[in-house]
Formats: C-alpha cells, structure tokens, sequence
C-alpha cells in the first residue's frame, strides 16, 4: 500500500475569489464576468491539490463552468442538482462548502470522491454508478410538483455523453413527459467515457455537434421572441410547432431528444461560463423537460490532460508544473490482477477462435484493451450497458462463441436478471469476469464489490470461482474455456497481486476442488480470494501462540468441494470462513448450511464484510474497520481455539 | 386450485392447410397467395385451442401474420428469429412441429407458454423478461459473422412497441451499429403493452404512423432501384444519402431509428401477410442493421379480444362462439392478494398524500389500477422499465414522498443494483411490492420469483418481509407507511388467499418479530409467507402421528426476530424451516446461521426451492416436484423427530 501524504497542497497557492466562497449564495454576489476568474481559480486549486493526494481529475476540470454556471444561475440546495457518476463534482464540492476539507478527499473519515447525500445538502442523490441521474432528478421534480412546492423548485440533472447511452437513462428520458414536471437535462458532452465513447448515440451527438448551426439559430429565434415577450405558456405550442417548421426548412437534422418531445438546446461551448450562465437564465423558467447541449473538454485548461484523457481520468500523483505522473516500476514487480486477466485471455484467445471479448465502458480499467489491441474484431466494448453485455455475450454464447465478460463487481450488479435469465437459464457458457471484487477502497460504498458471492451462490447452475493469486487466476481462465457447458464467474479484487513471475504455463483446474494449503488440527481456516494472504499473517502468529491451524483455499464458493468440507467436519475441531464480500449468502453462510444439512455439529466462525454499507478509505483501513484483516482473523483462531477447549 | 381438463380441444375442427405444416420446410412449399388461409386456420386453432386450455391470446393472434412470413421467407431453425417476451409465439410453436402438443401447453410436462431452447430448435433463446430480443440476436447475428457461416446466417429479432421502451432493448439498439452484423428487428407495434403502453417513444411511434407517406414513398423508390440493380453493397452508401436527402424534402419526421443508424422501413399493415413476405423480401439481403415497423391490432380476428385486448391478455377459458369468458363468483370469496395490495395501497393513499404509486407496465396485474382509478395524478406507469421505476421511487422519496413500488418478483431481479444504489445506500422510504413471490405456476421458469429472498436478504439496511395472509398483507402495508425512514420489501403471491373478510381495521407490525402459530415441543417449523398454510396441514398429520409441533410465522426475514429465535433454540429440539424460495441465502440459511453464530447446536431442516430453475406447471405440482408441498413438510417433521430420538 503506498503511503498518504496528510500534509497540506504541496504546492501553495492564492484563490483570491474562491476564498470568498463559502456557499454559492456567495458565488451569486459575484457579478457575473468574475466567474471566469473563478474557474481559473477552481481548475488551479484542482491541479494543486489533486497532483498531491490523488483522484478523479480530468472530468472535473472539463465540468467548471457548468458546475460555476449551475450555481450561479439557480438557487442551490432549495433548487437541486444531480450529478451522474460523479467523477465530475469535485467543482461542486469546492463551490459547497468543502474546499478546506478537500484535502481530505477520497481518505477514510474524509471527504467521499463521489457526490454523497450524507456529507452535504447540495449532494442531493447517490452517484456511483452511471446513468441514474435523470430517473431520480424526475422523482425529484414529480416531488416537488406534487407537494407544491413554492416557490417553483428546479431540478437540474447533470449526466455525461456516456452514462446517457445507459437504458436506465433511456429509461428516464422516455418517462420524463409522461409527468408534469419542469426537469433540466444538462447533456456534459466530451465525447469521453473513461475511455474514448462508443456508440451509436455518442456518434450521433457528434453529428448534433457538426451540425449545429440550426440549433444555435433556433435558440437566438427564441431569445428574440422572449425578449418581445412572445414567449409564455399560452404561445408555447405555437413556438415549439413554429421551431419545427423552421427545423425542417434550415436542416436534415434528426433530433432524438425531441423525438422523445425533450426540447433540446445545443451544442454550446462548455467552457464559456457567461454565455452558459446567460442560456440558463434563459430556459430556466420555461415549463416541460428540456435539455442543454454542453460540448466540453476533458481535462480542460491543463495541457497534459487535455492531450491524453483517458489517461488523466485519475492519473495518481503528478508534478504540477510538468505534467510529469509518479511512474510505477514495472520490472520485477507483481502485477495487477487486471493485467493478469487480460494478458491471459489474449494468450488463450490467441489459440482459440471462439473466443470473444466484451467490455462496458472499460477497456483500459479491466485491461480487455490488451486482447482489443492485438485482436479488435473480436473484442466488443459496448459503452455503459451491462445489461446488454450479458446479453448479448449470451447470444454470442448460444452460437458457439466463448465470451469472456469483464464487468467490475458492483457494475455487474445492473445485470442481475440478465445473468439469470439470458444466461443461466440457458446454462450457456459465458465467463463473467468480475473485477474490483472486495472492499475496493477509496472509491466508496458505491464501488465496493461485495455482494457478488451472495447473489452469483444462489443462480442454479453458476459455478462461481475466486483465484487467492494471479497464477490461479489465470489457471481459472484456461479452466472456463475447456469446461463444460455453462456459466463461471470468476471474481478477483482491484490492485496488484503478490508474484511477479506469474506467466508460468496455464493448466485446469478441476472445477469444485478446493486446496489444502496447510494442515493443522486446532482451528481450520477456509478462506476463498486473495483474503488467504491475510489468513497466512493470521495463522503464522496464531502458530506463535502455538496453535495449530488448518488452512484450505475453497477456490470454488459453487459448487461447494464437499470431499474437502467433510474432512474438515472429521477433524472434530473449530472452523472459521474468511471471504470479502457480505456475510449474508457468501461462503460462510454455504459452509455453515453444508455442516447442518449433513449432520455436522461444527462451530463455524464468519469473517466477511458485516450486514453494512463499507465507507471509503485506504483498503487495509476498511478491513480493519469490517473486521476482517490480519489482526481480527488471528483473534478469531485464538477466541475458537479458546471456546473449544 | 383450479381442476385441468386435460381431454382434447372441446371444439373439434379441421384445418386443411395447418394439418399439412409439419415444420417451416412445409410452409415454405405454398404459394403466397395461400399464406392468408394458413393465418386464418392458425387463428381458429388458437380460439378452440386456448378457448379450453387457457393461455396468453391477443398477443399470439395479433402475431399470426408476422409469425407466418417470418417462416414464409426465412430459411428457419438455419435463420435465427428471436422472440420477445414470447406471449405472441404461439403462433410460431404451431407452426414448428408442436401443433400436436399444443394442447399441453402450460401444463407440467407439457410445452413452455414461451419459447423454450429446450423444447425446440426453433426457440432460439430465453424469452419471459422483456427486451433482451436485439441484445441477443445481435449476439447471434456477431457470432455468426466472426465464424464466417456460409450461407449468410440471417438473424431476426421480433419486439413489442412495449419490450422496445426497456432499457435493455436500447442498449441493444444503441449497440447494433457498432459490429458488422445484418440484424432484422421486427417492430411488432400493436400499442399495448399487457395494459395500454405508456412512454414518449410509444407516443413517437404512434406519430410515425400518422405520417407514414414519406416512409412509403422511400420504401417503393427502394423497390425501383433494387429492380433496376442500382443497390448494391457498392452503392450503399449513395443510397443512403439519397434516402435522407428525400426525407428533408418530403417530412419532418424525426426518425430515433436512423439517428441511431439503423435503418427504418415502415410502417407496414402487420396483417398483410402477402406484403409483409415481399417487404421481407425485398430488405432481406440488404447490410447492415434494419427496423421493419409493423403495425398490429392485439386480439386480431376475434372481436371481443381486438375490442378489450387488456383483458383478453391471458382471459382464462372462453366460450368461442360467444366470447363469454368463464366468470368467477365475487362474493364472499378469498381475494387475489394483487387486489389485497391494490385496494390498501388505495385505502392508505387517501389518508396520507405523501403516498404514490409505480408500476411497471402492470397497473392491472399489481392491481396498481384501483388507485390509479381514484387518485390518478400519483401513480405513474413508467411501462417496461423496472430500473428507472426504482431510481425514479428513490427520488421521490429523497424529495418527500412515500413511493411504493409494485412489481412482480421475478421482474425486480432488472432493478437490483437500483435497488442496492439508488435506494438502500440513502436508506430512503421506499416500500417495494413484489407480487408474483414464490413459484408462480404455469408462467414457468422464467416468472418464479423465487430468487428475492435470497437478494434481498443481503442488502444492508432492507427490510424484507411475507405476509402469510391478507391481513397480514394489510398491516405490512400500513406499517412500511409509518416506519421510520428506510427501505422495505414486502412479497406476496400470485393467486388468491384464503379469507373472504379481509377488509379489517389495520394496524402496525412491530418490524423484526415474527408471530408463534401454535405451541410444541418435538419439533419447531419456522415459515415465511403463505407457506404457513401448508405447514398447518402437515403439522396436523404430523399430530395425528403423536407428535407435538411447535410453529412460528417469521413475518420478517430482515430483521430476524432474535428473541423469537432465542425462544426456538431454547426448546432444544430440531428445527424447519419453509419458504418457498431458492434455499441459497433465504430463511434456511438466516437462521442456520444465526444458531450457529449464537452457538446454538440446533439441528435445522431447511424446505425450500432446491438449487434448479423450476419449470411450468400448476403451483401444487412444482411444490411437489420441489419437496416443498404439505406431504414433504410432514415428512420433514416426522424425520427430524425420529433422528432427534
């Protein structure tokens, strides 16, 4: 684990204008050809702080004149924004409130990296997973409708061109006239996920972006027309049919938006902050779902991130001045376990022409831009939709494909039912490839990949695997592409593993055999993951104490290796699972029902991640915090050992 | 439970045409021109067929046509057509050698009510939940390019007006430009979901039809230029520009599908097979994803279904001369505890104006219509999208409201991440309703809600909860109302209850205790839900036997009633458990785990659905086939007894 710097900015700095800020009602006193000034001021803060403690940062510097513009023109918190994901909010927190606790950002006990509904008021709906924004903002105006709220209260979701190719997006944007409600879409548009955006939306936003002349002299029609005070909600219908007729006279514009009867301003520049400012005033008051077209730059206003984004979505530690990033050593040094995914599925893809790779939103993150590199046609990144990963990973698989699906955990969780039912169902063999499983650390409780265990245990016929280290991972790769028919999931946690000479020659494992890795006759431990590292600190100084411990790696939590749980049940003595995922339906709970179902009065102790949403912070922190490192595995063997003499 | 009469269809008929299609090959012998009479035979088959063996209906006759053009020009099980959700398959089953079995529909044994990969060939995939159709074709559609299948494999996917509001189905859409592929969707748009669809893409599409002249237009100048060989894949894309040059002279119709690049014929009559088989005909060949909009009057042929097409979904058994459907009585009859739901949520909703109501398409099936009758500016039918339901309940409940969010079990399994991230994590008052809890019957594998226990359970901060009764049902309801914030989930059955005087005064359920039924002490049974009623029959065998049964109803699987349990282990005697879902994770596993993390030696039985999908057939059979029906239960009580002897 590296170490954290708790100093203040390494690089200190004046905000002569942001300092004033406590809340936006102070940004509001400000005239509004100072708030250049203050995104100048915000972007520097950004770069001073962020080169020091690490985060998020090329969405943020893209999104500070909407965040600027956004408070400026409405009434923050009574009106409420809602952000999408939320990478993008770190403007919003400075502008909240939070700008001297920034420091604290992304730390345990500190400021949440995503907007969080229990840090700040302005923070108004969790935002951890794409595409939700417009689906809860327009339960947020339905609210407000329905109560009769005055004055009149605006809602204000803020979503990027990537989490709106999400279905629950979709899903909103179709509902959103469906309701009385006065909902503003601002459409954040870098042509970014991540990685670089895909899709037939995000190339169709491109083309609304090249072809904007209509769109901009559409919306100089209606300022005219409202300056004549032409426009209210008597003339609206007439205006919106007027704007047709003129649409189909200046363009062969198709616009899905107002297909959806959205009506749809844009593109403008997302970096003019007056003229932004100036456009919501405008269409603030204006009744029915809109949206706003705002084309921005990711990484904005610092060169070197504005040259490689994809890079500079959370680029670590870097020299301000320089752009130059803390580089990482990579000889000798062990791998991350993405990497050990992705360069082993290329070696198997290599010699295996069913193999196909599919990927949401994140080729770089669960490294499947190793196989896209070699071999782009049989890699599919389908943008933010993991439902239709597995899907369609299913219709691959039905046709004699091999899919391998790599999704982060918590990500996976939006393609429940269709693992279920596209996949399980049909016992088709698809491989789930979960990243980031386990507690993930800074990135919070939206991004924690514990429930996987839980809910891929109780899906009939999913074999569901977890490597303690990169060469089993790897071996569990070769496995699911020689086994049977039917679905494997192979969960493996965020960070590097423990072995840097980890490509040795990939052998099968037989599926539902666990592995004894050292006996004992006091206390036996069965962990599944990496967590056995920790059982090993665990047991060395629970051997010190002179106990003697029985350690197994179970591999599989399904189907259960229950030749290895019956000679546990023989030894008579104690045992303890260890997992890191939710006690409730993991491995504790199938090892548990196992010894009752067959007989087996044996005292089993659970260690995993207690019935609570984990928090952010440094991963050994928030072992520690669930019970679950070195230390608390220990005193269970010893508190075992003890109740059993 | 309703008596089955198996005998043959009780209108005898003779179908000269039908009687010689043995497969699709056979159909593909006919002229054209004898395609009508096939349709009309197909669709006096399904009346005397499903007039005695009841069955989803104004779906499959809606389909006749498209069904047998499909197979008409398809070189089908070698072309693939992808059925969504599947009510309307029925046609397409009579077609592909299952006329004879027909009459086994829904029945256990008997052919799936959807398409069903392990019943035929033909069925191509999965289809119970909506909106997978274009996810998986693609799939197909990719798989068959990668492997270079010769001849060209054609790939069809067939989706309802209402399936293609799902997020999935744009997922699918947003996806099917971005691979080489030449994927067919069928739009099937008969503007019904099983009740009236909703959506601002279904008012979208509604408006297509109003102005199809220019879509007619293009299609015929394709025609020409197809018969004077001006399009080929060479000219293509001159085609395609010419295409949208027209369309800027001719309308101002926004077309979603070519803004997403896919493109779009139609709308065509959907009960004109000789056309629809040229349309088909004619666009087969071209590259590239393509959109045929069919229009289709749901319940087509039959009067009194093309009049009330809602209720002629599934009507149960109908006289065919009459239409008169089999009427139930009313009075003094157990309600369905859909109508239990319904008629409370209303009763509540009057009282307290923070109460709204969500359905996801099924005002009718939640019973969600008696309030949306009443008070109809506070429900809101989002249509099929489960997801954006629960995200849109989260918001309103951020902003003041009590949402309470009616979906069948089976469905909600889409919005499980929604569930975890837009609700739990805020701890909002979001009461989800889950009817269709448990084994569902004839709807088969794909409608069990038997998974929710088990996800549920695992979700920190979740309130889960199963009345045994309507009643019960009742003070849930009330009592989610006044709990203190947080989440609760409350699931019920399909089908009727028990007690005709139901309508009582309600009051609030403490949360977390359970309730004890009866007092014992051989044997304590510890049920969930309804399922309380057939351990009532099997404790009375079971004291027939002489022995002494204790039995408690646990009302709450989270939080588990700790005392209760306390109570139980006290006894010292063995211990059941009954719920009727999947027994990975639910109650078995709950309190197995709580007595050994008390360390209480109990010794537990667990009854519940075994760890396999469970097929089709009526409720008692599948209990039986599950080992979960009065007479397993009594079995369990009478061996735990004698090996606690």
């Amino acid at each position: 684990m590296e170490k954290t710097d708790n100093s203040i900015d390494s690089v200190s700095a004046h905000y002569p204008l942001l300092e004033t800020i406590d809340s936006p009602a102070d940004l509001r006193k400000l005239p509004a050809e100072k708030l250049t000034q203050v995104c100048a001021e915000i972007r520097q803060f950004l770069i001073n702080s962020l080169s020091n403690n690490p985060g998020h940062f090329a969405s943020s510097m893209g999104a500070v004149e909407l965040t600027v513009a956004l408070h400026y023109v409405f009434n923050t918190p009574y009106d409420r924004i809602v952000w999408d994901v939320g990478h993008q909010a770190y403007g919003h927190k400075l502008l909240t409130g939070r700008r001297d606790k920034f420091r604290t950002n992304r730390k345990f006990g500190g400021l949440s990296g995503f907007p969080n509904p229990e840090e700040s008021e302005y923070d108004t709906f969790t935002a951890g997973h794409a595409s939700n924004s417009i689906s809860a903002a327009l339960g947020m105006a339905v609210a407000s409708a329905l109560q009769h709220e005055s004055p009149k209260r605006n809602v204000v979701a803020v979503i990027g061109d990537a989490s709106i190719s999400g279905g629950l997006a979709f899903e909103g944007l179709n509902n959103a006239t469906m309701t009385r409600n006065n909902l503003l879409i601002i459409l954040n548009d870098n042509d970014m996920s991540i990685d670089r955006n895909v899709g037939a939306l995000n190339s169709y936003l491109a083309h609304l972006t090249t072809s904007k002349a209509y769109n901009t002299f559409r919306y100089r029609l209606y300022r005219l027309l409202k300056k004549m005070h032409l426009v209210n909600d008597g003339t609206k219908d007439f205006i919106l049919r007027f704007n047709n007729s003129i649409k189909s006279l200046v363009t062969r514009q198709q616009n899905i938006f107002e297909g959806l009867n959205i009506r749809y301003f844009g593109p403008f520049d997302g970096h003019d902050v007056e003229r932004i400012v100036r456009v919501l005033g405008d269409i603030k008051d204006m009744e029915g779902p809109r949206l706003l077209h705002l084309r921005t730059t990711k990484g904005k206003g610092y060169t070197p991130a504005e040259n490689d984004p994809a890079s500079w979505h959370a680029p670590g530690k870097f020299d301000p001045q320089t752009g130059n990033r803390q580089s990482e050593p990579h000889e000798g040094v062990p791998p991350k376990y993405q990497d050990v995914f992705g360069e082993t599925l290329l070696e198997l893809a290599r010699s295996n022409p069913k193999i196909v790779g599919i990927t949401a939103a994140m080729p770089s993150g669960t490294s499947m831009s190793i196989m896209q590199h070699e071999i782009p046609g049989r890699v599919f990144d389908v943008g933010i939709s993991e439902g239709h990963a597995v899907t369609f990973a299913g219709g691959l698989a039905k046709d004699g494909m091999r899919p391998y699906c790599a999704i982060y955990s918590s990500f996976l969780q939006r393609a429940y039912d269709h693992i279920i039912h596209d996949v399980a169902i049909q016992r088709l063999p698809v491989t789930l490839c979960l990243d980031r499983a386990g507690i993930v650390g800074e990135d919070g409780v939206t991004h924690h990949g514990v429930f996987d265990l839980s809910y891929l245990r109780s899906i009939p016929g999913m074999i569901v695997a977890a490597p303690r280290d990169e060469i089993t991972l790897r071996n569990l790769l070769y496995t699911s592409q020689v086994a049977d028919n039917g679905p494997m999931a192979i969960r493996y946690p965020r960070g590097k593993g423990k072995n840097p000479d980890w490509k040795v020659p990939m052998k099968a494992i037989a599926i539902g055999k666990g592995e004894r890795l050292q006996d004992g006759s006091d206390v036996a431990v069965l962990s599944i993951g990496p967590m056995a590292n920790l059982v090993k600190s665990a047991i060395t100084k629970a051997e010190a104490d002179g106990i003697s411990v029985a350690h197994y790696d179970m591999i599989f939590l399904k189907p259960l290796d229950e030749e290895l749980l019956a000679e546990v049940a023989a030894k008579g003595c104690p045992v303890i699972t260890v997992e890191d995922g939710i006690k409730e339906g993991g491995l504790g709970s199938a090892v548990t029902e196992w010894f009752n179902d067959h007989g087996h009065k044996v005292q089993v102790t659970r260690i995993g991640v207690p019935d609570s949403f984990v928090p952010h912070g440094k991963v050994p922190e928030l072992m520690k915090m669930c019970g679950m490192d070195a230390d608390a595995i220990h005193e269970a063997i010893v508190n075992a050992h003890k109740s059993d003499k």
